[in-house]
């Protein structure tokens, strides 16, 4: 069983997200359990400061060393674990499907959530193992990355998702975006499923989509294709999509 | 007042990260107002089904259009107005700050959350204007998608964040990543402050500030920097940290 330890000022934020949907019944599974650690308790000062004004001046607060570490250590002891240790922040590495795979085969993780202030510098280069953004967007605090990341990771162990082809087949585990998909009505206020869907056809229908899900990344997230990685076959498909597209002649 | 109306399958999800903090704030100072709406209610069929199997065939169901065109419709009726319609998706343009400032111009907007499923292609033609995918990871839905969204952009408000600096200085406000920061203890188990940060020299404190801030981001997300659009004083900096790592020889 995962263990899932999150150090937050704000532990109520992650109720919904944690007791709804997937997380609700991995935990009731037995694949994780998670506790929500109010780091504040750890202090040792008289007014249960966790931040402070930083050296050298400027706006903003910063967060203390001291009661995160503390939480930690505690954390570890607790535990009996080595765990990862991972810090939320807009500073760390990009958060990536591989990154998940990687974290989902820990069996403790530690997440530390910043809220408003950053981290004194001493809690990334003595306790953490790992710094993580979930994306380029400003956010007001660490917890929703901490959701985004446990959602990702959880999902991603055995006993959690039924069909493991749908975990497979989900988008980033293959180089391409997902196809098109319709389901029913056949004819929607007047637009119409295409004629290949209804063909009956496996093997048209496979290339089609094929087609439909390179040109998709082409046409959205052409950063996603390495050229240098694709088959023959890709390389043709993605040869006629240029060329359907205007971009490359005939 | 910005009006936001999600549309999901697990509006508890949302009473976490909505009723806290910030948004929590934002609300209760009237900068916004939000909606949670369980499309599932606007379902016409005797089983309430939001989903169905896709044509063509493949493992998974797929979001059938008509209890969310009907939703979004009645929306903009009620709101008497022409909102952005979000779709948050595996597929859409990857989320940006810039992207969140952009939509914090608007009065409306509406967010739909997938939840294991996919979209039906026409909800995506014919009904969504934007898609947005804040990651390239897998999640269970679209709703941390949606608190992401909804978090930065409702901080970007003006009547949001007291101190509007400090929105400003946040990262990928500049195309730097934020430099260290250090408070007290001056010394923590050994590990001290840098000496420039006790100085009081200012000049010094912004020198070593911007020099630190450039490496780190050199380090880290080499990706953001665009080396055609750096000053004079900074491509002599960067040119100093590529000696100082050794990448370049003096």
């Amino acid at each position: 069983m995962m263990k899932l330890d999150i150090l937050t000022l704000f532990p109520e934020m992650f109720h919904g997200v944690f007791e709804s949907s997937i997380l609700k019944k991995a935990k009731d599974k037995g694949a994780f359990e998670y506790n929500l650690i109010d780091f504040r308790t750890y202090t040792t000062n008289k007014h249960n400061k966790v931040d402070d004004y930083p050296y050298g001046g400027g706006a903003g607060m910063v967060l203390t060393p001291q009661p995160i570490f503390d939480a930690v250590e505690d954390l570890q002891k607790q535990r009996e674990s080595e765990p990862r240790v991972v810090l939320l922040c807009p500073q760390g590495e990009p958060y990536t499907q591989q990154k998940a795979e990687e974290l989902a085969e820990e069996d403790h993780l530690i997440m530390i959530c910043g809220h408003y202030e950053g981290y004194d510098e001493r809690i990334r280069t003595e306790l953490a193992t790992d710094e993580i953004s979930i994306g380029d967007y400003v956010l007001t605090g660490g917890e929703l990355g901490a959701m985004v990341v446990t959602d990702s990771v959880i999902r991603l162990l055995p006993e959690v998702l039924g069909n493991e082809e749908s975990a497979e087949r989900d988008s980033f585990s293959t180089p391409w975006l997902e196809h098109p998909q319709y389901t029913r009505p056949q004819d929607f206020r007047g637009h119409q499923v295409p004629d290949v869907l209804l063909s009956g056809n496996h093997q048209k229908i496979d290339d089609w989509r094929e087609y439909e899900s390179m040109k998709r990344t082409y046409e959205r997230r052409p950063d996603l294709i390495d050229e240098s990685r694709l088959t023959e076959r890709e390389k043709k498909l993605l040869n006629q999509i240029k060329i359907e597209l205007g971009v490359e002649r005939d």
